[in-house]
């Protein structure tokens, strides 16, 4: 089994894509690719780091994941492959594995890094603003064809590693922030499960309201309910029974979250 | 062959059809997986309806067509598998199944309907808020890899059928509604070929203008003419040439439709 | 190794796409189907034309690409096949190969296209608004099954062929125009790499701006500059790094383009 997904803020409208997965297939004619997302924000790492985070661990083993979001594209900025643990990344070095390395940090994986320094893996001509094409898109078909990381670069462990916001431990609780907004509207929160324990009796404070109590499911509330749940991958979210938590509560991705424990 | 569809309302850029891919793949590497939608609107069980009977007739037998859009997420709502002649769904027993199980009986094609209660074919952690990865995608990976149907739950003959809005016979004609909208501003009626017969001479009354008699083709008629053909799928549409028939008219879905014979 | 590529005006909200692999699939079960753009704007067969020739050349050989851009759909416009080189192309004869064909002229490779005239590689029933469901999608299978091109129809030699802007000498340098914006907002003029040889001292004139000197990547001026360069495809460009050259410049497609050099 070889999947590749790939993770790029290149749109889906001017064929980039499609050239990425051509490229791959050359290389890889058997490779399952998985389109994560392409709608990452124009170079927005961060925003990136997260989705990928989230992602990676529903995918199998050996998995390559392929994310181009590469605002220094063409510049010193490294070409890296890692394996952590069984899962294998294919990015620019500008910190957008940061969340995948502490994953693996924590569960106390391996971690084995190459700065990509082998030209014979790209493709023969290199342009200077799509490395996606020329050299993580090639680099990622031979992983998932089965080339070792370590023929594919020098090893290295210096990898860009970002600073992310930490939820902050309160006299009433927690202060976080919102980290993501997905499609329905509902709004991501910086606060996991496990920090909140089996504490049900809360209250969450955004945009100027009040959300209070945690339930179990959407479908729980009559519709237009503003709630607090646990989302998919086990943050806090807060959502609106089919509606837009986004559109009723006017926030943002960045904007500050109280949970009050009670 | 095993063909998997997927049709949601997650949209495209949070990485949750990725993710569902993986899951597929894990458990069926060789599935070909076709997006059939994600852009359905959030919630919205009748249109997922319509575009999964619009196609699934276009798929190979066995395909295994997994429908995601589930408001009722996480309550009691039952998980359901069925096989409707050579084609098989994987759903949330909400009605969304509506159309193609009156087109199964339309045809006096075999109905076999499953309620999804085998946690083993399922992911081994059950979020509440994302059952289209932790259940539905895992349930549509056995069946394109080959498990039957009724290893995955317990025979059920009550599935959720929703009402559906049928076009009415009146003095002139038909009175029916917008039933759909396309990316290119086409109106669909709900008018099937099958009942205006062999018809060419009608007018057709929607956002209070007329269009009169049927064309074969939209290329035979200048530009910006509006005008009344028959679809891909057999239902009358009302479309502009090289343009868009929503924005002229300025109707949306569910607006009513006249259709006089002459 | 069977790759067929997808090009269309379809958006993906509707299920065409995703209906067009299911028949692609049902004669081609192993085909790798890579989506190019499904964004073309509505009967924009140039933009289709232009996405295509920028695309094609990073397929393997042997690919098959089936470009649905089609305004003429049900009319007597013919739908065609083409074998440029190596690469295997399927569209209706609009033109929308126009530039696919002036490459591989100059590249003096072999040229062989074919009127589809021959049903029994069609779909059985033949809707006059859905060719790409009807006919392109079953041919671009046929091709990817190893089915010759030869079969699929008579051999033509007057396909269309759009008359393409050119870039003009000019007292001062070049007079062109903006052929593509991209998702990033990275304008695309119609001056390729080789016709300013090294050349690396110019000025671009657009949106009433101008821009001097050439970079070698995005990365390479501070955030907000605007600068020109060469872009993936050998275009010149102008972009604003980490930002929207279109938003900055207030520009659009066809816009003119003065380049000086000095």
């Amino acid at each position: 089994m070889n999947i590749v997904s790939l993770l790029t803020d290149f749109g889906i409208q001017d064929g980039n894509v499609g050239v990425m997965k051509a490229v791959i297939w050359r290389i890889a004619p058997r490779a399952q690719i998985s389109d994560l997302s392409h709608s990452v924000a124009p170079q927005n790492v961060r925003q990136a780091a997260l989705l990928l985070a989230r992602s990676a661990p529903y995918f199998p083993e050996e998995s390559v994941h392929c994310v181009v979001v590469d605002p220094g594209v063409g510049t010193e900025r490294r070409p890296i492959a890692a394996r952590l643990g069984r899962q294998r990344y294919v990015a620019p070095d500008n910190g957008v594995l940061t969340l995948v390395f502490e994953e693996a940090d924590s569960a106390g994986e391996e971690i084995e890094i190459v700065h990509l320094d082998r030209p014979q893996y790209w493709l023969p001509e290199i342009s200077s603003v799509f490395h996606g094409r020329d050299i993580f898109a090639p680099v990622a078909g031979h992983l998932a064809a089965g080339v070792p990381l370590v023929a594919l670069g020098s090893h290295i462990d210096d990898p860009v590693r970002l600073e992310w916001p930490r939820p902050q431990r309160t006299d009433q609780g927690w202060h976080t922030e919102i980290l993501h907004i997905d499609h329905f509207g509902n709004v991501m929160t910086g606060l996991k499960r496990e920090l909140l324990g089996g504490i049900e009796k809360l209250l969450v404070r955004l945009g100027g309201q009040e959300v209070s109590g945690l339930v179990e499911a959407f479908g729980r509330r009559p519709p237009g309910t503003l709630m607090a749940l646990y989302g998919s991958t086990g943050y806090l979210i807060v959502a609106e029974v089919n509606g837009s938590a986004k559109d009723r509560l006017g926030v943002q991705i960045g904007d500050p979250v109280e949970v009050i424990l009670k």
